[in-house]
């Protein structure tokens, strides 16, 4: 499967801290923590786990620009 | 000013490529190339130019994971 | 690849429009059209064209429900 | 009320799980699952249940394609 | 029609730019200037005009807090 | 630090509900509520409280219009 969301950053979770409906995943990107907020249901389907080698997807229309 | 965005990824601008009403912008991010699609009105409120120190600023609900 | 966002509508591609950065491409799913702003360059790279078979993928905190 | 987003597809709700603050609405449209996460708050105002005719609204902006 | 996104900001369309493909609205809120970027083809079909009132609908989870 | 998500609409806030990972933070924007869906963290790295001068911060992709 290609996406055509652009932004595709590789990196390993760090730490995943499961809510009721939501969970909070970190990723560590080259040195960087990127939080992700997905559902607590798609990290039993994906089977996400601390040390895994995953992908940050960020659609390019969701990012923004600080100077 | 502090942002609640908790993703704030330092990195330099690549480069700008600006359409009528929008632009896209490229940030390497520690080796990795993050897109922005933003206006060009804040293109130019910003100054943004190639070789600036930036910030990608994107909100967590925002960010996906894929495996 | 898995990728965390919920929503994979299988359609078919009915349309596309390029602007200069942007394009608009409308996917046919069960007879509903949706419509999907994404970069002329995505387009480009997935190579998409009219009557392909493609999912619409959307993160399912971008949802929301009218009645 | 009109609204400028461009994807309302009609569809019938499935199944409605509350968290906290925030709640998961399963909506079947044509035969296909599409999840929604909006506020619990907008589920008790809409007065939202099971088989309620919907509609799943979407800006188009927010629509990724997969290939 | 009532819809789950709980921002809904009564104003003014102050001025319409329309590009290629994208339209910029900037809304007046009780003397704040709100921009929308929706699709040109949406200005279209609501007629759209300078001086329209209008309300600014915003999705909670897309809402940022700056301090 | 200059942003280029052009809505920074000022306002007061008027409650904060934190649920277990995610927060509801209401501002009051000249007389009309906006609500942000932020995660709890922010919260809490911000010192965000009932009646805190604040910017509520949009970025024009994800404001729609109705009319």
């Amino acid at each position: 499967m290609n996406l055509s969301a652009r932004n595709q950053l590789k990196g390993t979770i760090k730490g995943i801290k499961k809510g009721d409906l939501m969970a909070e995943v970190v990723v560590e990107v080259s040195g960087q923590d990127l939080v992700a907020i997905i559902t607590a249901a798609s990290v039993d389907r994906l089977g996400l786990k601390t040390g895994d080698s995953v992908a940050a997807v960020i659609k390019a229309t969701e990012v923004m620009i600080a100077k």
